[in-house]
């Protein structure tokens, strides 16, 4: 029988189960999309990443980076340089999320194949089912962290 | 350079990555709750699932168990018998689910930690940290899916 668990808070959410945490860390409609792409490209400008996100403005784009560096999910870097470069890229936290997406991702594959496939609205490329990776540069940084 | 994906829509949901499809699939206040715990308990009646979401009403809970069931992602079993019996379970898709939520949980326990723990605000027990793993009625079934 389970039993149930205290409400808890932290930073801001109010949650009882751990995984409760993690949907509300990293869930919403552009985070997790910003996390899997920094996590499959290593590093990414902020021009990179909007252009996997063409729906968002650059006020919620913001919002959102804003959000996920206060929550220790993504590093900011600026580069003092002319122009100045800014480059982001996920925390070891940011890294730990990527599988869980990844494994959505396989989920949401086998899902849309057993209902029968989707209707395709705008155009694009089909999404690759098969995995594609975590980029080179946490490689090392996910062994650590096992 | 990953590519821009087509938007797709499956069964009046809008998504481009399949993980957008998984998080909407599963996601919100309630569904991952109730998915997890029916991984943990094999089986429940309506009145064990209410007594994992106390501050759920009968009418918000109703309404998420059709749509996990119109989305199959649960089984409704009705067996006539009096009083009538109704229980819930898992069906394969919804198995499926199952290790992310399970992963996502573990990621969460580890998230708090790091952020240096959470203010209690409602009794309760501690949610244990460490894996409490899937029902035995459903090992078989995770062995023929995969």
């Amino acid at each position: 029988m389970p039993k149930q668990c205290a409400t808890k808070q932290l930073q801001g959410r109010t949650y009882r189960c751990f995984f409760e945490l993690a949907l509300t860390v990293m869930g919403g409609k552009w985070k997790p999309i910003v996390l899997y792409h920094l996590g499959q490209a290593g590093v990414q400008r902020y021009s990179e990443l909007k252009r996997n996100l063409p729906e968002v403005t650059d006020r919620m784009l913001t919002r959102q980076l804003r959000e996920l560096e206060a929550d220790g999910l993504i590093r900011r870097e600026v580069f003092r340089q002319v122009p100045p470069r800014v480059e982001y890229s996920l925390t070891a936290q940011g890294l730990g999320l990527f599988p869980i997406l990844v494994t959505m991702r396989d989920w949401g594959a086998g899902y849309e194949a057993a209902m029968g496939g989707a209707e395709i609205i705008t155009g694009g490329v089909p999404e690759p089912a098969e995995t594609e990776g975590l980029h080179p540069r946490y490689l090392s940084e996910s062994d650590a962290a096992q």
